[in-house]
């Protein structure tokens, strides 16, 4: 078993840095405090006794030697950046519980066959970039680096001066290393392990997502002395969208979710009617065949919606991942884990996108998950006990000792 | 008549100050912007002979000194300041269309019983501090100057901190000047004249107006992981209430405007359900009884909203104003001047607020319109013709002449 006591205090002193307004995290990804983040990371990485390599997208890499120089690494990581008002555990536990997997193995002696990696993804969140998961995204092939380096954040600053702007532009080109397997940990963000009081999520699933941004085009006008009748009302477009995707995510329940959480209104002035809105549509399911129709419905509405108040309408699809179906051999090797630990465990789909959803395209890869107070994430006040961090970073020791064979 | 090339000369010179994005202006109220434009027109009414008065809110008050020290002056001006993303005629030509009044009674050697006072007052948009007319309030005793100092821009910066920092802090205390009586020259920002065919609005009355800055708290979480029966979407909550301002203004046609044109989303994320929205409801109508029916429509409609969605509702009244009634007799020299001068000209009602319909309170007031193109305002593309400009500007040299007693 892990040494939950220091798989706390480490995910304590990570969360003192970027700090956040309301006892959470606010380190964004390649912001001053995402660099402090990831300095301690590399510190307790070779504190460990591993080797740390960066790629030109910023991921770490720490990697533990295996007994067998040939054979591919096992993979264990997940990501330290976070939402401006996010949690103390969504991501960081991924991390430092491989970490922690790695510094236990240290202390019982352990060897494996295979070299393990500790891995941090940059970006992962897309609060500050969009898309999510963007670094294992190109690492996985399926972005260019080119377009990632060209996302830009609401200030207009690109992903790649910011990333050399915090000076973690490694040497290593993306993608080039082999997997033998990837395994990430990460709290569940809903409410099913909690209210169901199991202890760990066997992750079988993933959603898919898109993420829809939406340009109306109305025109700058005063709030006072122009008719009713002669507005092109910008705002107005925006909240029949919003009410419409609720809509749509209604009448695909169950399995399925919408929501606009990003707005930015112009001019945004008290007395002018807005002339222009920007905001994106996140819409979710596990099921193909629904998450197409979604889609559609959403476009069709946006249009729909726009023809009606004479608004242009551009739709933009700045997110994308079709629903995940995770490796079932390693599916298997977690439940077994779970089973031998005697921890209470179910099956689970993943609501949230995670790394893992990328890397399962180009290495066998799945995710265990536990569970957070009240399905509460993206949220300042999301909360984990320190018993369902050490079971589910447990069952992440004893499913990568046995894929990467002791 | 005025000198329209030396007024149109001016107004060109003034939009160089603050240059917005697409051909208009960003002359927010206490930028840096400001500042210039008022050293500007400091320099241009010495050069015309006037002498400069400044109060502690930063209003302007440039004499041009009449045969009887006794008699009180008639006051002409309104403000210099403009949107984020204003036009170059908003405020400036009633502020610029005075001091060619004056610069043409210079010109013609033309004395005056009362005293001529030009005035900019500070803030009337209220795009960075709300509420609008903020200055022009205090010196109608409508606000304190506490109250006006401690109004905080969308940074968290200070009024009287920022008028500091321009340098504008006059000695004189507010609203310790008495007026005979004030004329304000503005365009019109609406479609009637254009659509009518006059040169001159003769306004009789203003639209009253309510704003009401209402917060909505929801709780931030996932978007993909939180099922929706679990969402308190706070940004849902906007999206129906913005809605049902616009039916409620809708309902209460003619003579009745809504809408929202500032809104704040928390946190902000692409994939965080909003848990927190703050926005400002503009209504307004010429009648004082539906300006309380829809005022008490509004609120009902937020709380309703609120309670179908598990949202916090908070309502703070930002802005106000009661319908204006203009000075009858004052009405009736403009009406006559544009008579006089075979200028084709209507009674209107100002759809927008204006420094005059508070200074409507403490001295016998009224405002000369003239046609904007396409009724536009509060936007970059907002246009006059100099033929209007001067028509108008005629119309009050002629007023002034009468109300000052050549
Ligand atoms: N796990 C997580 O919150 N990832 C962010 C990407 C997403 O929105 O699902
Ligand atoms: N004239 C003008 O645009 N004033 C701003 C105050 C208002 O919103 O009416």
């Amino acid at each position: 078993r892990i040494d939950s006591a220091r798989l706390w205090n480490s995910l304590m002193e990570m969360a003192q840095i970027g700090p956040g307004v309301a006892g959470g995290n606010n380190r964004q990804t390649l912001t001053d405090a995402d660099g402090e983040g990831r300095h301690l990371f590399a510190r307790w990485c070779a504190d460990a006794g591993m080797t740390m390599g960066v790629d030109t997208m910023g991921n770490m890499f720490a990697t533990r030697a295996g007994t067998d120089p040939e054979a591919l690494p096992v993979y264990m990581g997940s990501h330290l950046d976070t939402q401006p008002t996010g949690g103390k555990y969504d991501g960081v536990l991924g991390v430092l519980g491989a970490l922690e997997v790695v510094r236990t193995m240290n202390d019982m002696g352990v060897q494996t066959r295979r070299p393990i990696v500790v891995t941090n993804w940059t970006n992962e969140e897309g609060t500050r970039f969009a898309p999510a998961m963007l670094a294992s995204g190109v690492f996985a092939g399926m972005h260019t680096q080119d377009y990632a380096y060209d996302r830009v954040d609401a200030e207009g600053k690109r992903f790649g001066d910011e990333l050399a702007r915090i000076g973690w532009v490694g040497e290593e080109s993306v993608g080039a290393r082999k997997m033998h397997a990837m395994l990430e940990l990460h709290i569940e963000q809903g409410p099913i392990l909690e209210a169901e009081g199991k202890n760990i999520g066997v992750v079988t699933h993933g959603q898919g997502l898109w993420w829809l941004q939406i340009t109306l085009t109305g025109k700058d006008a005063h709030t006072g002395s122009t008719p009713m009748a002669m507005r092109v009302n910008a705002g107005l477009g925006m909240a029949r969208v919003t009410e419409r995707v609720h809509q749509i995510a209604m009448s695909h329940q169950p399995d399925a979710v919408g929501a606009i959480g990003h707005v930015q209104v112009f001019p945004n002035s008290r007395n002018v009617i807005p002339g222009k809105v920007v905001f994106t549509v996140d819409i979710r399911t596990p099921h193909q065949a629904k998450l197409d129709a979604m889609r559609a419905e959403v476009e069709r509405a946006a249009h729909a919606v726009a023809a009606e108040l004479g608004l242009g309408c551009e739709i933009e699809a700045v997110g994308h991942f079709d629903p995940v179906t995770f490796d079932p051999g390693l599916v298997q090797v977690v439940r077994g884990a779970a089973e031998r630990l005697g921890y209470s465990h179910m099956d689970i789909v993943s609501g949230a996108g995670h790394d893992a959803c990328w890397i399962n395209r180009v290495a066998p890869t799945v995710m265990i998950m536990c569970p957070c107070v009240g399905g509460l994430s993206h949220n300042e006040a999301e909360e984990i006990s320190p018993e369902w961090a050490a079971a589910g970073t447990d069952v992440l020791l004893h499913a990568a000792l046995e894929v990467a064979e002791v």
